[in-house]
């Protein structure tokens, strides 16, 4: 609601012509309206695809499936993730239409089709093996964003050459997503050969002084490669997330 | 060099048009070539007016000196950054062309016109007066990469109508950069309440708890918005650097 | 014992009105009668209804059975908290008049009316659907504190306007408790809005660089909002108490 | 802004009694008039004698000249903490009416009476010599709360019987704000002496194994005395407010 | 060995009395020999009925066994710490002689008489109920040490009368073993009301914020009661050690 | 490809006795082949025996058997590490001719003969019994690299006389790995004794302020002794490959 | 104050041999007399020529001078720790009878004779020359306890010999006390050789992965000497009050 | 002292050539002359021209010249290392013959020719100008210890083509130091080059989530490239004398 909205009802009201309880139960609603995100997400919603997210850690079967019914009724797409296999068990029995991702640990309910976004596909970089997880948590995530996906896993730093070799492979893609644990420097080297934006992901992966991920971490923040931002630890869906805020704005 | 001068000068070998050793040389320089990173990062700075950066913290007068004539014979543009006031008196003696910001601790040598980057400006959203250095290091490096900024300061989390009543100004912008120290809520509420990309950056304000920025680090690393990514501690030029590499990719 | 009381028992003494024994006797407890915290608890406990609490982490079920038979033996009512669903079986089976709470991890025996205590409600107010076990092992504590509660849930700061829309709330509670993990900004934005005591409760709710909730508490500690106190992580039953202690003191 | 004001302004317009422009101007700064922060907590700084604060670390002397200029036009009371010896020398020089409290590291600039807050006074608790300055940081934002201040020093843990001596001293106070470095254990032992609310500060005293006040604040958050709230190291300040935010509530 | 039986031996030697290879195997072994740990350590251990300890954590059932049976060839009583109830079933399978001690942890293997150790018994001082196993441990092993043992359970700083009342039991041991978790204060309070020896045993009891025991142990080694040493956390078997190490030195 | 052959390769193109295309394909191959890490590895492990190795931790049983028959298929040896028991059954279920190291947590496939390294074995230092476990995974790599082991078990600094007993057997070996956890000071009284390359592994055994193996880590990093070199916690299989980097050296 | 003086005082009162206000007066002091710390530490310190000791970090210089003086009336010895060279030039131009010590960073009035405590001396070991400051504030604290001194310096276990080669030392004194920094693996060392009580003291010295000696204080608490106990980083005091803990209860 | 030796000694009091007394204080030395560190130690010294070291860190300018003049009385060459300025200026004033190297931090007193050790050069590999001080402390502590060096400096992994450019320096070098601050990656990427040994250095250039070097610690021990070994935070002196272990064993 703008000022020229505001004005309109307020003419409206002066003139008889919007009854006193219509102007009053819309001005009630206002600062929502006004504030514009409450309304506005969910139109945005609508008009492109976004699906709905359940985050899955620390909610009871019961919650997810009550959330996750509430949410499709819309018609809208869901994705839950962090749904790990005990529960994903109880929840897919509860909703038939729910398909579970084992190694991404996601789940979807897919209803309505998904709109591409972004002229290019987005390069999904992944160190080793054991990040492949995260790496495909993010993955099904840009699937349901309408994101194209190109895979490039394998490629850590020990091995600079595998990298290198696909290097190429970054001129035909819009941006970097680089997953990577242990020691985490793959995206500062992904971020020394590119200009383009570049998301790094660190994983848990590794033991000892990899911490759980934070010197993953702590390495892609203090990464001598200018520009290069950096989501939570194994959080592949937010970087899908970023991905999907860069693509959007480019869209208009 | 892509395949396909590889071929022409193939050919040219073997029609007798290029010399064995002129072809020696141009293959005997082919990994880098090639590789590319170099020569392109070398040419892309000169066609996109992207400042050279050279990183204070740590190198003596005498270096950055030696290292800023080096960058400046080029004709480019220079920043300077983590310089501290000390050292700012030994370096802008030795070299008058440069500007020292005080409050950025930035210094900038100017002989090339900047090319804008970007339609829309960038929101540079600040918690707090104490974040303004960091901040202003941000806006600095924006400046020299050609991109407008609107600026939103003194809005932090305690107060959050300062920030609402602004809000209409995100409608306006490319993307946020959202710096804060402390708990280092701002971009957890700025992801909320926009679509576009946020871009977080802690600093080291507070005490206590504040751990030197590692709690605001880390509370913008677990933000309950999805989609946001952050730099390191206090990085204001990082994150600026991340901007520039998502405006570039929307020109394109 | 006061001075009064002490020359009362020397004049005593001095007239033979009591005798030695009697009066060593008393002055050998002395310290206790004199420091009076002992007796005084329990006998605030009796006058109160405040119920008798039970910290079940680290206890055996045989040792938890024991205490609270013993608590029980008076009639007071017992509070059993962090009692894990496998110690619950156990205990419930020995102890029939106990009840479970299974979301709350708490047990209660309710045996003694409960006293109301405060004029106005709490508000309990809760960032997300997985904070909710810690909010309701401080509402079961407040409940039988007896305290009335105005629950907030899902108002996390990533959909600021969840707050927004329903801050009237705060206007008719006496003050509040402020659940929230990940990223624990909740309390700093409620801080900001109201001027009633705020009590942050930190939950381990989230994943990587929420290290277990140690990021929230430390966000809440260096919360912007200023006067907003802090309990340790996931401690909904130590902000029960502290509440407790605020509105007995309003009732005097 | 209620709902009946609302409809009041409604039915004046419908009636012609209040202009379209009148109602117009009211309606666009009803996010904030309705939200009700803004003005809501400037009126009662008005009526309260609240002290506007300035938090001085790693604000400039110009920055905080000019805020306390800013804030003191108002003819309010003016609070700057964290001000370090050798900013006060500028911030004075620059402000003759403001006074600096060294052992504080505050200043006021007292210039409206001062209304008292609180029946009975508050219990201003310290563990050793060395934790002086927070507590009297704390004082002085006590003093211009309004709020009457018992002084108990220099009662550490390790000479329980000095805090056992003087307990009566706890019957007489609305509440108790507990200051203690090194181990931190003050506040579990008064905790459990009392029954009035207990607001804990632990400060940076000690060294080694006191990792900077961190040792002590983590003491406090595990306490056994049930109910004690704990704020940020060395945040004297906080604990002031927080006192205030509780002896307000009890005003009403 | 000692100077005289060196010069014993070359006597020997130079009289002929000892053969020239008898001495070269005795010298060879010299540096053991006359270091005299290895030597005076097993005889130390007959003499005093020093159990031999096996540390359980990390070891395999069948290697806990084997050392066992070798350590009991000598006729020594063995003990066995940190033996997990599962581990414990295999073990004492094995080894029939072997008694479990399930709140310890402890399995031993008494064949030989324990010799008393120290005049006076050691106050073995626990905060709660939650930390009795570690208190345990470290009975368990002052029994096996023949030290006698006075308890003193459940005397936490927030009941701060429990431990005062019993006070004078201090005055009838020769030195204090303080067993607590959560904030670990209790030393602190013992330490300064008692001028005995005061040894600390953080536990890994709470949660949080506390840990798991780093804040005990960080607590109680900032200790601001002089003279307190500290061991690991958990590490009841080590008090127990020390004070044998101190009991032994005065009965000299 | 040196220059070398680029200039044959060239003078064949010129002369006719290459073709375009296989010129083209040679020459499209180069960066690699030029870099010659890829190709180089690859002769390197076949001419030295080097067994391909594959990390297990976070990789699925199907993953490693593929990889495992991918690798196999060219002849080599094949090192599996950290391979846990339940995963180790289904493996080595699907690769019968697997053999599995319960110790030390690897399985070999061998295939090939084991090429010796080194003239001299190497040191294999071991601080105590729990420590076994990475001191055999260490051990397994080494042998498969080709490098005899002489063991040095259960020599822990606590009783310094039993490494001192044995102080020659480093007279015999090229270097020395040495394995401790707890306080990890067995690497620096090591690296004070002899002249020869050490190299330290910490392991996470101990319990409490052994924080996982950080504080043995720290320790060997902090060690007095100059020039001990160290590896990640557990890392016993690093160590081997680092002995084998010395070894190879040396021989050529 | 005891039973019998109890006694006594009430038959003084019976007989009138007391008059009500003297015993009123003894008894209204009686909590301290009767809990019997503050006035049993002072006759002890009376006694047994314990100094009165004043921690200098975190005070002014005015409030030094000024406990000082208080203290001192008392006849008493007075020693002032933590004092660093500026402060204690401020101090000792205040009073003129202390005498400061460098090294040890403390300062002492010496006004009454010093009573020996303890038949033997102490060994105090020190790793090297960097940690002798933390063992002379050590040595100051013992000397003033009446406590001889048993120095061997500079004895790390880089070079174990020179820590064998004075072995014997430890055979003429009653315990050890053993200050190292950096990896801080002495105490482990110590605590093997000998069966005597070891009083470990973590220093600060070191840099990197030493953290401020945190790695030594955490590899003391994790040694494989049984019965070693553990100060506070850098807290040579500590040490020295615990041995006098030790030695004055032999000596009942 | 060999088991030759101690025959011709035994022969000798047999047949009377070596008096009683003699052989008796002989073999009284005969731990030490046995366990031969510290004459060995000395002995190799002698032969090897190995510089003694003085570490700077923590000693007065006194301490370092008495300790200097000590050792360079035998002939040697002296090495001091973390010498800063203000202390060099001290230590070269009263040592005329010390030569002080600023950017190292160093100082030498080379009396003595140094013996050259290693056939081949090491390589120094740095990745950033800031990293430089530590690289050099390294530099020169090999040069004293006799061995050449190739520097490669500025190769951080942003710019990953610098490395590639010059990777065929280590086809003729006999292993590798890499020196790296910020996110430590550098080693990794070395390692997955090269065959030969490599020591990392991480360095504590960066801020933020650099934390002090401990980034760059933890991201090398948790290398991806097999058989990096690592040293402390800035330790260049240490990378050296591992260095010069390994030649060492490779001479003989």
């Amino acid at each position: 609601m703008d000022v020229l909205r505001l004005r309109q009802l307020l003419e409206g009201v002066q003139t008889g012509r919007v009854s006193l309880d219509e102007a009053l139960r819309e001005l009630t609603d206002l600062p929502f309206a006004d504030l514009g995100y409450a309304m506005v997400d969910h139109h945005r919603a609508l008009r492109q695809g976004t699906p709905e997210v359940i985050f899955g850690l620390g909610k009871t079967p019961e919650q997810i499936v009550g959330i996750a019914q509430e949410l499709a009724r819309t018609g809208q797409n869901v994705l839950i993730t962090r749904l790990d296999p005990e529960k994903a068990v109880a929840v897919t029995q509860a909703l038939s239409l729910l398909r579970y991702h084992e190694l991404a640990r996601t789940a979807t309910w897919e209803q309505a089709p998904i709109e591409p976004l972004g002229k290019l596909p987005v390069a999904l970089v992944c160190a080793g093996t054991a990040d492949i997880p995260v790496a495909e948590e993010c993955a099904e995530t840009l699937r349901l964003l309408g994101i194209r996906i190109e895979r490039l896993y394998d490629v850590g730093v020990a091995g600079i050459h595998r990298l290198l070799n696909r290097r190429e492979l970054f001129n035909h893609v819009s941006l970097a997503i680089v997953v990577a644990g242990m020691e985490g420097a793959l995206p500062s080297v992904v971020g020394g050969l590119v200009a383009i934006p570049v998301i790094a992901v660190p994983t848990s992966v590794g033991y000892g002084a990899a911490f759980g991920g934070v010197t993953a971490l702590a390495c892609m923040l203090t990464s001598c490669a200018s520009g290069v931002t950096v989501c939570n630890i194994n959080n592949g869906f937010g970087a899908a997330f970023a991905a999907a805020r860069i693509l959007r704005m480019t869209r208009s």
